[in-house]
């Protein structure tokens, strides 16, 4: 496969997180980075080293008052800290300010085969109306986010045909959960010819990381039984802070609207009603409060009833399982690109074809 | 993707349970399969169970006095069972005697995407050189094996060019190990930007299948520090029920010469070097000795050491760990073979773009 170019809408946790492991990858470029302030663009590969340091500090996770993807100032793409005079990514020398940066990306679609949306989705349908954008400005390549919520997945399937026609092939779901550990399910099912059952069961300790991951704690809050992603959307740091004292910094979640359950039935591996997903998050400590796991109970075509499992390493930050996966997925999804493959996948669709 | 037909070479434990499982995957039809008795072949789809019913038995899993790969009466395909007058595959209705079974599949390779190669490989040579056949006749299309050894790699990658110019999109290695655990720990990777070393640990209970995976036993036993392939291949039955006996039944192999190591080389995931191969085979219980277990230990992009982990149940069968995951790659393989990518790839070359 040939050298693969891509730009991340967002420079938050994600997105510099992903620009920086991109730096691991060979024949991945990062031809452009993008939040509301401003836009960096160099089709040579983008300095990521000076991208990262120029905006590194504090994230500003935070809704902002005008959730729009119609640009201007209020464009909503993850904050990043205002750094000196300048604002966010516009702090870098590579940068510069944009009342439309999401548009800069897409005027500049044709040199770039894939975009990793790192945005926050504190509305369901931002992430999909980020897609219509790219849709108008006719794109064409691969679109992919690392969202977790099932629903989204059902927006961005009306839009099939659409992405279809533009030939752009959109990758949900490909971070860490789900993403790479629908992935291992998809794998583990393989000893099986009916999957009875797939259990996600994940721990992140997020103490040093908590500052830069301020709006994965909040979209983790939404799945809290007295939350929703609306009510969350409205809590202010103040009360996300309240919250987690109420817990002691440690919040265990069951039965979550994770769209691992859809992705799953998607692929092939089974019903969305056998997958269960939970965890426990803990911003007091970088150790993990239990060990990630997946899963997957079937029955073998010789007749036996058995489980495969696929843990992560107690060491692993939730931020290595979210971007090296979301990498590899990327690049996956321009190989189905390329093929002439569009219309929307799930991680477990990019796994051989079980 | 559209429907996959493929073809079996060889009706032995792989080849039928290849068969068996392929009735539970959607869109992928066995249209042909052979031995050195015969060929069955019927673009309607096969029926699997009239053939397994018909062929059921003993499987004559010895080298053939004159391995060949140019048909007649000695072409050698893993042997089936002797049945009432007919000979192997031609006990079933579906099937005619053939002096050369392994050109009538060629003869009919326009209908055929993929052909499993369920073959013995008591010559190293010997699957490459089936694969000649292939090219010489003009077929285009994904072939498959499920071999161990890593030497073949390597003479299938000097047939590279000649794939490449045919259309022929090799896939090696794509059983249970290599192949499933290959693809679980080029999954397992995505965690790190550095893999430092992958462990891979098998353990197979071989009691009731026995009979049927004597080849697999025979080609195990060349791995053990006293033999190599060639004197495991002179090998009489007896003196390999001696071999077991002298070891209890339950055989020990540390450092084996498998393909794991240069298929996730090639892949990009570590140095072979860095790959260590090892299990216990315990032919006279069904139990596993020991629990299947890939371990592959990395560095992630943050600095931390870690060890991700996939284990297989104790209780799925090799059979099960085998079929599953080599029709998985077989459809992936069709998948790249459509999009125009011919050549070698190894199961974790096919896993997505990591």
């Amino acid at each position: 496969m040939d050298d693969v170019t891509f730009a991340v809408l967002g420079t938050g946790g994600i997105g510099r997180r992903a620009l920086e492991v991109s730096q691991h990858k060979d024949h991945l470029t990062p031809v452009a980075a993008c939040d509301r302030h401003g836009t960096a663009i160099d089709f040579d590969g983008l300095d990521v080293d000076e991208l990262l340091a120029a905006t590194e500090g504090n994230i500003d996770s935070g809704p902002q008052d005008d959730v729009a993807t119609d640009g201007g100032a209020t464009a909503t793409t993850e904050g990043v800290k205002q750094h000196g005079d300048d604002k966010g990514v516009v702090a870098s020398k590579q940068a510069r300010p944009s009342d439309d940066p999401i548009q800069d990306v897409i005027d500049h679609g044709d040199g770039i085969d894939a975009v990793l949306l790192a945005l926050p989705n504190y509305e369901h349908d931002f992430i999909p109306r980020v897609a219509d954008r790219f849709l108008e400005g006719d794109y064409s390549g691969v679109m992919i986010d690392v969202l977790k919520r099932s629903r989204v997945i059902g927006m961005l399937d009306e839009r099939t045909d659409a992405f279809e026609d533009a030939g752009i092939t959109f990758i949900c779901g490909a971070g860490a959960t789900p993403g790479l550990l629908t992935g291992a399910a998809a794998l583990a099912a393989q000893s099986f010819v009916e999957v009875e059952s797939v259990d996600i069961w994940w721990g992140v300790g997020l103490k040093s990381g908590y500052e830069d991951n301020r709006g994965t704690v909040r979209e983790d809050i939404a799945h809290l039984p007295e939350y929703d992603i609306d009510t969350a959307r409205d809590l202010s740091d103040e009360e996300i802070e309240a919250i987690i004292d109420d817990h002691d910094g440690v919040i265990e979640f069951e039965d979550m609207e994770h769209a691992d359950d859809i992705l799953l039935e998607r692929a092939g591996i089974c019903d969305a009603e056998d997958v269960e997903v939970g965890g426990i998050l803990d911003v007091r400590s970088d150790e993990k409060p239990t060990t990630t796991t997946v899963s997957v109970t079937g029955r073998t075509f010789d007749g036996e009833t058995a489980t495969n499992t696929f843990q992560l390493g107690d060491e692993t930050s939730m931020e290595a399982n979210v971007n090296g996966p979301a990498l590899g997925y990327l690049k996956a999804g321009v190989r189905r690109n390329r093929a002439g493959e569009y219309g929307v996948f799930g991680p477990a669709e990019l796994m051989p074809g079980f």
